[in-house]
Formats: structure tokens, C-alpha cells, sequence
């Protein structure tokens, strides 16, 4: 099964809001077997709607759309549905009840203009939505499937996973399967994606015919990492599972410490349960990264359990009153400094009696450079029972993007020492 | 001028990764006077490729096309550009020395699949990349602007805007005017989307026909932020900008004190410049945010200014060591608690001597909840060298999204403070 999704919305093409819902669509599209073809927005306009309606049902076996649902002036989606079928809209009595039940719940009174809420065009089934007043439409026809969904993500994903996706699984499920796709993505990071490339040598090349199906490497570069997809083509289940297991192996082989997620995971919750496996407790001692490294570690549920505290020293007062950095080093170093970063990451260990401290110091910009400091340096500083070291590393003009990446290498350098590598 | 945005990238249509680079490109082009109609997502196959650039480039004035520019072999956008150009890629020699000059800077090895990247079509313009290897292609032909970038966003967003927004606004003053559009976002905080709606009565009513022009609103609600869009049309620019500056006075009127940017400045970035006006100093000990206030507040150049210090006190421990919170406090009251927030605030301003203090402890979720304290709750504590209080607020069920809105909602306490809202 293949399927289209058009997302309709003035505010996605003037960029004052990320298409997210695209982005999810999509994943748990594809995750159930529907490979999509294209992804379309288009603005809150009925002569463009209409225009995007035909050639995506025309072509693809599913269609989704999102946006344009709600109760107010801009949203013209469920007449454009009704002239696009020619099916009269017409009041779902049940469908108003449950509406305005929703509203006395909330202790919200109920807004005449809702009542268009409960209007369907007679050949759609509502898809009931929870989270808000727009239900779902859901059009069969012609062996084809169409259906709209509101914009709001929330009340977007509660459709699509409570009524929509388990209506396809079923759909999918009469179907004959010929050809079986399994996927997975590693995720790298430190390493250029070229570097990664020429590393992997001919395996990178194309798409690889091996004997029971064929195997494609795809690289998707973003801030500091790079992801590999691999996708695996074959014509039973076993076979394509063996083939995404041995592609595995070798890529694992050829760049197994770069590799820190076989499982989507990210960085801060593998360091997370390897601090978790070893029963240690982590401290942070953070300046220009802001709590940055602290808010990543405590992003994992669970985290109390392994991250004792985090110090935001900005100051050079906070960083001598709370982590014990002496103002000789400050003076002799400056506060971007090894020094500095090593006494920083001694003391949130020593401080929080902790088992290991990892610090951050340098200059996330735009402004702090100096002669010898450009923006985007960083120490990164780790201490253990056994050993204190700092290690700098260099990034880009942009405060945000430093910040973001200074606190992903953090983690990083945290699971290198913790596996040793 | 109007235009189109192909992003290209399997990644996109299998929902791995967002598309932020069309939200990015969008709002850029936006300001400009660029209408987008049309957002189209293809995955990295020619046939798809080719499909779209003959309708775009026949339907639009410019064509900006993200993705696919990368070295390695499913980065196939610039075959396709030779293709339907008709334009042979030919090596481009300075192109070439500045990409080696760029690895040797950064100490890496130039892999030779680099060389590619050296590669234009013969009748395209190479835009600069500082912060990749794959330029920026621009191609005029018959008063159209065809442009392809990388898909990576720091090195979209340098190629556009350094050089193709500098160039399509040279194109556009020299374009003449008849319709001047106006826009303008406010940005509102702890106010639901349907009683701002209320609140603004007749005026968020569909479009308002004005003596001098139209003036249209827009809701766009998302995490605990309700933005509005103000667009005012007029025949020229002065009648345009009064029309916008009145109705911002409106709104100001109606709901001031909910609007907490005019200029679409981030809250933390509000919070700090009332800081900086007041000469007040901040501290931040955080429980269940776990560094991210912080974080928020860091991510304003300048912060070092307002910033002192923060404190993550993940444990007891921490809360009574770094903040001085009282044992009896905490075992009264359990650690999420009025109290426990009110001695977390005191005990960051006290500590570092600063001006105020802000607090945070809650429970984050999924787990943690007792029968009285569900996930969602956080005491955000506020002290200052006169008061001490801490307020609760009840959010989702969600551990980032909780974390986001908390974080969100101790800044604008802090607003409120400041302006003794």
C-alpha cells in the first residue's frame, strides 16, 4: 500500500509552524507497511485543496489529510471533502451529542459555531476524537482509503492512533505480502559523514544485491551526528531479518565506536543505563553549555536514579563557591580553560560525593571570543575515583547550535570513558 | 513573487526526520514578500525528483529545492538539476580548492568522494558554504530563479542567508508594488486558545474590512502558547503599518497582559531584558526541570549579565546541601511541595547573594505520582529580598512536554514579577 498526506495550512507556508505532523504521519505510516510518496502542504484555500484532492487519490491507495477541521472561519476542509466526493454534509446527531457532552465536561459552554462540529459529509464514518471537538472523516471508495484528521498534534495522533492505523492494520492484513521491508537506523556521532563513508568502503556503495535480498545504506547528517538507515529488502520475513542482522554486524565491524544506538536511543539515555548497569552517580558542573548537559540526563525518566546534581556555574563566584575551582587556576587559565575544566569537573564529583563529574567551559558566542578562545571552543572536563582530564573541541559561530552540540559531545565523551572505548 | 519548496529526502517521507528546513525556508522567503504556494516532500529517486521540478518551475517564480547535495550516493539532486537543465556538471576548480582548504582548517582528511562536491552545472552559480562542503546551486533562466541548497540546516540556512536572500531581494526592488501586506505575531502565555478568542469578542471574527485596508487574525496554539497573527493589507506601505499598529493597540487592550512578546522575541529573552533594565540578578535551583530553565535562560547572548548561577538539586541531598532546604521541610511535606519550592528559591538567591530566585519542584512523569501529587504538578517558588511564595500548576501527562511547559511557565511567573503583572 502506498499513500500521500497533504497537510493543509496558511501557517506552515509562511513557516510559523514546523509541518510535525507530516513528520509522524509518516512514521507510523511507514512503520505499518504504507510507503509514502509524498508529502504536500498546501494553504487554507479551497481552489488549491481541490487541486491536490485528485491526483493524490488518483495515485496513491491512501490519502491523509490534516488541517482545516476546526470550528472557525479558515477551515474550509470538510466542505472542499464534500464537493470533492460530491457528498452532502449533513448533522450526525450522535456525533453533536458527544460534542457538546465534551464541553460540560470542561466546564466550557458550548459556542454556537461548534455545531458545524457535528456535520459529516453523508458518505463519511467519524473517526471520534477525544482531545478535542473535530472528529476524524474517514471516506472509503473505489478500494481506496481518504481521511482527514485535525491539525492540532494532539488531537491529530489520538485519530490516527486509535482509529486510523488499527482500520489500516486490518486492511493490510487481507492483503498479500510479497515483498517484506525491514528497517533499522544506527546512530553515529564524532565522525564526518565522508569520514563514515570512506570507512565503510564498498559496503556504502549503492544498493548491494546479496543472495537473499538486497541491502541500502542511507546517511542522514544532522548537528554533530550522523544517522545510518539501512533497509532490507527480501521476500520473507527470516530472510530479510538475517540480512538486516548481518548488515548490522559489519557496520558494527567497520565503525562500532562511533556507533553509540542500535535502538533509536538517544545519546543521554545510553549513558543513562550504562551509569544505571554500573551503579554510578553522576554529577554536572556546567558553564556554557547552561544546564544544557543536566536538562539532556534528566530528559530520561528514571534518571534520579544515576544524576545526582548539576551546578550552572556561570559566574566565577559559583564556580569557586560550588564546585571549589581556585582562583589561582581562574587567574593563571582564564575560565575557558583545561584547568578550570578539570577542578570543575573535581568538584561536582567531590562536592555531590558522586562517582563521576563531567563539566563544560567555553564560548558558545555569538560575543566572549578572544585571541587564542574562538567561539565554539569547549573544554569538556572528567573525573572519576582515578582520573581527571579535559579534551577541547571546536564548533560552530552559532550560541544555540554550540550549545547543542557541546552537550551531545559531553554525553559522548561520558560513554566513551564508561565503555572504555 | 511567488514561490515553491521541494525538500528532497527519504528521511522526511519516513517520518525520521522533521521538516524543519521548509518551516525555516518559508518564513524567510515569507518576509521577503515571497508567497510559498506550494510544499512538496519527495523521496531521493529521479523519477520523483524530475516529476516536480517541471510543474514548479513552469507555476513559480523561484524554486528553492533543500537536500540531496551531500557526497555520498543516494545524493542525487544535482544530476537531476543537469537533467532537466540540460546542463552538463562540470568541474569547478576554486570551488574544488576551497572545499580542500576547509578540511585542512578543521584537520580532517579529504576523502576523494569529496571531489563531487566540486561539481556544477555549467550554467549554474555556486553560493558559498562556510559551514559544509556542498555549495549552494542558483540558476536565472527565462526571469525564473531556480536554487537547490544542502538538506543539512546549518548549512541551508547559511547559503540562504548569505547569498540567495541577498539576491532575491535585489530582484524584488527592482519588481514593482501594487499590494502592501503586513504581518505581525504576538506571542501570549497561560491563556487557553478559546477564551483569548472570547476575550477579543468581535475582532477575532473572520476579516475586518477597515477604512484604509483589511485586517485578518490568525490563532496558532501550541504548548501552552497561543500566538496570533495580525496580517494587514493596504495600498501602501504607511496605511498598511498604521492599520497593523492599531490593531496591535486592540489587542493590547484587550489581553496585554497575556501578550508577552511584540517582536516575536522567546519569553526567556523577555525575562532577561527586564532583568538587564532592572539591574537584577537571577539565580535558578531546579528539581523536576532539571537544568532546563537554565538552559532557556543561557540561550540568551548576553545572560552572563542577569545569569548567576543555577542549580539543579535532583536529590534531597542536593536541595539541602546547594540551597539550604530545611530536612524537617522536606519530610513534612515531601520534596514536592509550597514549602519545599519557597526554601528552593530563597535558598538560590541567599546562596549566591543575587536579587531573585526561581524555583522549580514537580513531577515530571511517567512515573512518580502519589494519590494527592499526579504527574503534571510543579511548584514553580519565586523570592525576592522583600517576598518569598511558590505557586502550582497542573500540565500533561507527558515527560518532555511537562518539562517544556514548566520551564515555560517559571519564566513568565518571573515576567509577572517583574512587572508586577
Amino acid at each position: 500500500m502506498n499513500g500521500c498526506i497533504i497537510t493543509i495550512g496558511d501557517e506552515l507556508l509562511i513557516g510559523q509552524v514546523v509541518n510535525t505532523n507530516a513528520a509522524y504521519l509518516s512514521r507510523k505510516l511507514n512503520e505499518l507497511g504504507v510507503t509514502i510518496g509524498r508529502i504536500i502542504t498546501v494553504p487554507d484555500k479551497r481552489k488549491e485543496i481541490l487541486s491536490e484532492f485528485s491526483p493524490a487519490f488518483k495515485n496513491y491507495d491512501a490519502v491523509v489529510v490534516t488541517g482545516g477541521l476546526g470550528p472557525t472561519h479558515d477551515d474550509i476542509t470538510k466542505d472542499c471533502i464534500s464537493k470533492f466526493f460530491n457528498s452532502k454534509l449533513i448533522l450526525n446527531k450522535r456525533l453533536l451529542a458527544s460534542i457538546k457532552k465534551m464541553f460540560e465536561r470542561r466546564h466550557i459552554p458550548f459556542a454556537k459555531n461548534n455545531i458545524s462540529q457535528g456535520m459529516l459529509p453523508d458518505i463519511a464514518k467519524a473517526l471520534p476524537n477525544k482531545q478535542g471537538t473535530a472528529p476524524g472523516i474517514l471516506i472509503e471508495k473505489s478500494g481506496k482509503i481518504f481521511c482527514a484528521v485535525p491539525g492540532v498534534p494532539g488531537e491529530m495522533e489520538f485519530i490516527v492512533e486509535n482509529s486510523l492505523l488499527p482500520f489500516l492494520q486490518k486492511k493490510l492484513k487481507k492483503a498479500s505480502k510479497k515483498q517484506i521491508i525491514k528497517s533499522k537506523t544506527l546512530h553515529t556521532i564524532g565522525i564526518a559523514e565522508s569520514l563514515l563513508f570512506q570507512k565503510l568502503g564498498k559496503m556504502s556503495y549503492y544498493e548491494v544485491k546479496e543472495k537473499s535480498g538486497i541491502v541500502r545504506l542511507a546517511f542522514l547528517p544532522a548537528n554533530f551526528e550522523v544517522r545510518i538507515r539501512i533497509t532490507a529488502i527480501s521476500d520473507n520475513d527470516k530472510k530479510a531479518e538475517k540480512l538486516l542482522q548481518s548488515t548490522i554486524l559489519k557496520l558494527r565491524h567497520k565503525a562500532g565506536n562511533y556507533i553509540y544506538s542500535y535502538d533509536e536511543s538517544p545519546i543521554e539515555k545510553v549513558v543513562g543505563n550504562l551509569l544505571l548497569k554500573n551503579k554510578l552517580k553522576l554529577s554536572a558542573a556546567e558553564s556554557c553549555t547552561g544546564g544544557l548537559v543536566a536538562s539532556k540526563i534528566t530528559d530520561v525518566s528514571g534518571s534520579s536514579k544515576y544524576f545526582f546534581d548539576g551546578i550552572v556555574a556561570y559566574t566565577n563566584k559559583a564556580k569557586k563557591k560550588f564546585l571549589g575551582v581556585n582562583q589561582k587556576t581562574l587567574k593563571a587559565n582564564g575560565a575557558v580553560s583545561e584547568q578550570v575544566a578539570m577542578e570543575m569537573a573535581d568538584g561536582a564529583r567531590k562536592f555531590s560525593n558522586s562517582d563521576i563529574g563531567i563539566s563544560t567551559t567555553g564560548i558558545a558566542g555569538p560575543t566572549g571570543a578572544t585571541k587564542d578562545k574562538p567561539v565554539g571552543l569547549v573544554w569538556i572536563g572528567y573525573s572519576d575515583r582515578k582520573i581527571t582530564f579535559a579534551k577541547d573541541y571546536y564548533f560552530t559561530r552559532d550560541r544555540l547550535r554550540n550549545k547543542e552540540m557541546m552537550s551531545k559531545m559531553a554525553l559522548e565523551l561520558l560513554r566513551r570513558q564508561l565503555l572504555k572505548l
